[in-house]
């Protein structure tokens, strides 16, 4: 075919591959697009932790101007010993998340992590989440999208942008077309020692947007890692065109379940988005 | 307690770390030891393609010095687009590698991809291998030590050593104590270009035997991806003291049906084991 | 000494490590200062070609809001293969520079590699630029700070916030207070192929501030490499905090001596510069 | 030119580029002959400390089978606070090495810096070595091309292939046919944290003799920087195809000026060279 780009990696972007310069596809999760000129803020806490706290979460998230709820109710750990309290709550946590979500008007999204699990997670939730480590855990891709849900495609922390494209091009070959790309950092040589384990790669959005069709979002808490660099993370993320923002917030960060390092207060974050409509605005687009 | 070694990883590492000098962990594959004075060699094809193939390539591996089988017969690929002949086999392929082991006399190694099809994959074969893309998939992870089956563990390609080690600490941590880990390369900044996609990282090699108890060994064709120096590498493994390797083996490589410039001829295989013999005993081992 | 913060990289940052949340060094560049509410960007050819191309490309930044003129006269290259008939210009390619900014009202930056050519590009320059490939240079770099010009110190592409922020605490040392840092892209591992040689670390931004009291810009031409990358990054840069920009800029870039592939022409500069104005308004800055 | 290899690098290996596959260069170190079937050692002390030590030093690695006298008079560091008591040996520093090397009757190979005192160093020493920091000083590399001395050019930790051989074109272009590269380990993602720094790229062993004709060695001190990985290392290097090592040898590695953590006392550097004598039969070299 003459008209197909470059952009599709010898062919193998048969599906995910943009074909013009304003080819770009509309990603609908309940009420909310992505990939439109609304910048899209998912927030949330980064594990629901009880029914009150995600609830309070997601009216204060809400109300500073977030369009989806985020919440993980299972959550892969580098190693097996774990706060077992807080993962007992798993599909309770699920329920927590969409009663927080139903009682603030926000869809949610969630994390899934185990095959045999996709169809409860989608019970409960308006999009998935596919988890950076399970960025090409095919057998998982093709039951997520077969769910027909829209899909939230982490990219893995050591992967190419070739191998991102080939997990999205799953997704669509599955019969799914509704699939975001979320930068959440990469692996990197010893950049920021002590700093940081991850750094964030901003360039490869518009590097996505010059690809293919589909939008991206950057998941400024999980790459930063740390509170302090989030705000300016996502900041820079919407600046160089990303299409949403994924971030933790929780009442006091520092008593955070998981990763307490790196969610934002209810403060902070409303600070964030009154920058993020700003830096929004310069650029032609709301939030 | 107090005689916890710093190499437990701040506890994370309760049934994985090295506790004495002398602690190692033997692990048996049928009657192959791995572990010990003795350098496991498992070779055979990238994909098994058919079973005549399959069964000459066992006879030939064997002759030459090789201790356990290897064939994919369910394969991970980077793009939905792919031979679909060869991907028919599957189980079938299972069935062709068994065979081959049988009459060779030789355990067989195969790669499960889904969580739902271990106890398949556990029928067929020896010893499960969880490939690169897999490394952090917990439930997989999960189900595989269950099996009670030998586990091959590769390296993702993007992991630093903790998160490796995290993840065989999961298998331990599920019940199944027999576990060996398997360097095949990692990303790293464009070093090699356009030599290379990964470069294979040696140095973890004598960095696990620090850390950990358990076995490793070094796939070179993988790491590697170019026949030209899979066996510059595979003696560089056992000379910095890896326990094994991995090697693909093939009668026609640039016939392979899948990466096709990294496998061994049978002869190029043959001479590699000499030399592999010749530097196992420098350092008072054998193969 | 109590008082010290962690952030001194146990005592080697005696000089450039930060003190308090508030301590920043103003860096003057003739009129121009670097490191106050101003966003300051430097701009002009990536290497000088004639008398006439760099006043005319002076007055065109000077107008769209650029505070320094930059321009290569000695250009260190991959290999010692070049267009001869750019590289004569040496010495007279100082000159031009120094004449277009004076024309223009412009302070100028050029690059120096050559230790025993410090003090002819520091009868002509207002600022010294040491490269990415000379941040290690500790002849070069005591030289230079002896002049007493301000000091422009690029990172490596291959160097840790650690390695680089020990370079500018050798400027520091050898009585030069006046360095500005400059983030410029990092190898990373194979991230964008085919896209990009380099990713730009904008995290490094905030890490800069939160380790030193420095400002830090960003060169959003060599970080990328692309054009079509550069208005992206460098309205990222702004908004996660750098204290100014390093842009290549050339009346038809695809015929640039150097990089062509990465100049902006006067037209994209322009239209950059307004959104940069934008960002910045938003930050509570100017530029 | 038709018979021109792809590796060339697309014209810009013009003189480094092997032609063909039995193209191989040997370089003369006095009396000592790099790239051909004899393991070259290069041992000695990270920096020279004292007359006494470097003399003992030389005749106990030339006793092992060192063929090569190692030593460091100007050191370059991460920061500028050092030990001054060293430092000051610098020149004579060189004297002392010199005179070991003349006792023991081992050629002596030092790193220069300063572009400035290159004749200084080319006085005393049979070698040149480019330091690893230093790989892209092109004005460095003129110099020390143009004193016909042998080179020894170390790879930048965060540099490709193609720039190292770019480097190395340099000195080939100024004139001088007679340069050995050496690997000395490469920043990569956090891969050994908390154990290592860098890792050792052996994979560019066979890369580099598939692209130039030039030998290639390892600083398996530098690369590795904890002495338990010394020795694995140095025979790895040894199996992958090196053409010889730099190691670090003190009589007690834990008093060393510089670098404590990696050098080798005498009896660990003897009984590698054993080892390495043994790999070195099995490849059908010696040592």
């Amino acid at each position: 075919m003459k008209d197909v780009s470059p952009q599709d990696l010898d062919g193998n972007l048969r599906l995910a591959a943009r074909r013009r310069p304003d080819h770009r596809t509309l990603v609908k999760v309940g009420p909310v697009e992505i990939g439109g000129s609304r910048i899209v803020t998912m927030a949330g806490p980064c594990a629901v932790e009880s029914e009150e706290q995600v609830i309070e979460i997601a009216a204060q998230v809400k109300q500073a101007g977030a369009a989806i709820l985020r919440g993980g109710a299972f959550k892969p750990l580098t190693f097996p010993y774990r706060n077992e309290k807080m993962f007992e709550l798993r599909e309770r946590g699920l329920a927590y998340l969409k009663e927080a979500g139903r009682r603030a008007g926000l869809p949610v999204v969630s994390e899934v992590v185990d095959v045999r699990l996709v169809q409860t997670v989608a019970d409960y939730a308006d999009m998935i989440q596919i988890g950076s480590r399970s960025m090409q855990n095919f057998p998982l891709l093709e039951e997520v999208a077969k769910t027909g849900k829209p899909v939230l495609l982490k990219r893995h922390y050591g992967a190419s942008l070739r191998d991102w494209l080939g997990a999205a091009e799953y997704l669509l070959y599955y019969g799914n077309p509704n699939v975001v790309l979320c930068e959440r950092g990469i692996a990197a040589p010893h950049t920021h020692q002590p700093t940081s384990r991850f750094i964030v790669d901003l360039q490869v959005v518009p590097a996505v947007h010059e690809y293919t069709h589909l939008p991206v979002i950057v998941d400024a808490s999980h790459a930063t890692f740390r509170r302090e660099y989030v705000a300016p993370i996502a900041r820079g993320a919407v600046a160089v065109g990303a299409d949403g923002l994924l971030l933790d917030v929780h009442p006091v960060p520092e008593k955070a379940a998981v990763d307490p390092l790196q969610a934002l207060d209810y403060q902070a974050f409303a600070s964030l988005m009154e920058d993020v409509k700003g830096i929004a605005a310069v650029l032609g687009r709301t939030v």
